[in-house]
């Protein structure tokens, strides 16, 4: 299986639009030791030329350009990308899929609740399904593994599995909406396994619970969510930022932490991504990022590549 | 007046992501004499330090991060941009507006129908409203001025006129709902006024009439619908490509092309933007760029700037 990262940062990326914080500032100067990031994004490939993409990040147009692996053949329509694998509803994980509408084949695995969200309550979705030959939406399971194949027999030999993590839905789902959609496919991680290897990726981890080490204590490559690394971070830059928990992040500093929690785990390649522009492990030169170093785990990049 | 041209392709962008055509594959591998391109985008600044956009591109986040002038000052949500001026509903005009979602107070300015479109059939949009202090929906009138102002005191002194020019809605928008939209508000050019400085902008003319070529003729710059240089050219490259004027674009060549239309109009700076990715005209050791070149027009550039 490999595995390319397109991008590595929070919603918003580093830097962030409308952000002046010490991090975003110092990065636009060229002042930072650390680099710039785009939207977290995954592409994963199997037995075949096909890639499938692990959410749909809002830089996914520039993402696609920047991967030579993932640009089209000669002819319209050509592109290696098969197929996309949503484990939530949050804008950052599903505005790309609106980039994919040149009439591509394309299939969409998510849970039915959160295709409900995307098809029922947003007149732009239509776009994905002007022609018959466009997206094809794959509901499904949960804890249950279903295979990356995408149109055309282009099968992955990869097995996929969402796993429920979360059970709160986007802030822009109507609390009418919310009461028909299942908790359970809120927000999931995701496990892929080819040839007998295994990675998880993890994004977005409210808690670390046993179930869940359980389930990463055997993997060959972790993704797991760098938001924060502390659950005030957000609050010392503007005094009422919402703190990690509120927002569905186990911050990866502090006793409490995911460093702290995971790093006795069995996991051969433990790797923070979906970092957020305020995180101060962004900074090669500060203590946090020679801790969780020290500690054997790496802060993915724009571009770095897994093959396992 | 300052006016900065932060995108200038059309929809989809040059290279666009899954199209392999003969200018797309040669612009990817260097051998192509002209540049890469990204989604039509315009920002602009009057007597204040504010900026406001026209149109709100998919490409608006990496827009903003390579324009020094709109990046944040020190502190949270200190964007220079204060405002957008949307003048139609298509995805490559209004996607970047859920971009721009980090609780900025801006202000948005567009006709009421397409207001409603965004707002009623997209729960995605809630989240440019989910504190009082952020987006400010501004239903603009059509033919008659509206100054930019942003929140706070950020009088441009700027006078905007939208112009009606098609009356088709975007694909996505369903049957039922367009029969409640006035056809008028579909699609308009824009003019803009400032200190006796005229700019238009035209990304997508359908038609060139007698009003319209009136309205032309005292601009001190236009930019103008550069989409296409024939009526044939999609399909050309793809057999059941729809026409140019089809897609609501009249195109640059041709006796009835908007080349041979406007190059005598008395206008002191003439530049075609919204350049589709099939365009002959995007290679510069070409007969088309070499015409329209003679003829005393450019094809506009990302990161081009101009003063009025």
């Amino acid at each position: 299986m490999e595995i390319k990262v397109l991008g590595s940062a929070a919603g918003g990326g580093f830097p962030q639009w409308n952000c002046g914080c010490p991090n975003c500032s110092a990065v636009r100067t060229g002042s930072f030791q650390g680099k710039a990031r785009s939207q977290a994004q995954i592409a994963v490939r199997g037995d075949s030329s096909s890639w499938f993409l692990l959410g749909a990040s809002p830089d996914l147009r520039l993402q696609i350009e920047n991967t030579p692996e993932l640009h089209p053949l000669p002819g319209v329509r050509q592109s290696p990308v098969a197929g996309v694998v949503l484990t939530s509803a949050d804008l950052d994980h599903v505005l790309g899929l609106l980039l994919l509408r040149e009439f591509q084949p394309i299939r969409v695995f998510a849970a039915e609740s959160i295709i409900r969200i995307l098809r029922e309550d947003n007149s732009f979705m239509r776009m994905m399904n002007r022609v018959p030959t466009q997206v094809q939406w794959c509901p499904t399971p949960q804890r249950a593994a279903f295979e990356l194949d995408g149109v055309g027999n282009t099968s992955s030999g990869i097995l996929a599995t969402q796993l429920p993590l979360g059970k709160r839905y986007p802030a822009y789902v109507s609390d009418e909406r919310a009461l028909q959609l299942l908790p359970e496919e809120a927000s999931s991680g995701l496990l892929l396994e080819h040839r007998g290897k295994r990675l998880g990726y993890f994004p977005a981890v409210g808690q670390v619970d046993d179930e869940l080490m359980k389930t990463l204590s055997k993997l060959d490559l972790l993704l797991f969510d760098g938001t924060f690394w502390d659950e005030e971070e957000l609050s010392r830059v503007e005094s009422s930022g919402p703190t990690a928990q509120h927002m569905g992040h186990i911050p990866v500093g502090g006793p409490q932490g995911s460093l702290e929690r995971l790093t006795a785990l069995d996991i051969r390649n433990k790797v923070f991504i979906h970092v957020n522009n305020t995180n101060p492990m962004l900074n090669e030169a500060g203590p946090e990022y020679r801790q969780i170093r020290e500690a054997g785990w790496s802060v993915a990049e724009d571009g770095w590549q897994f093959t396992l």
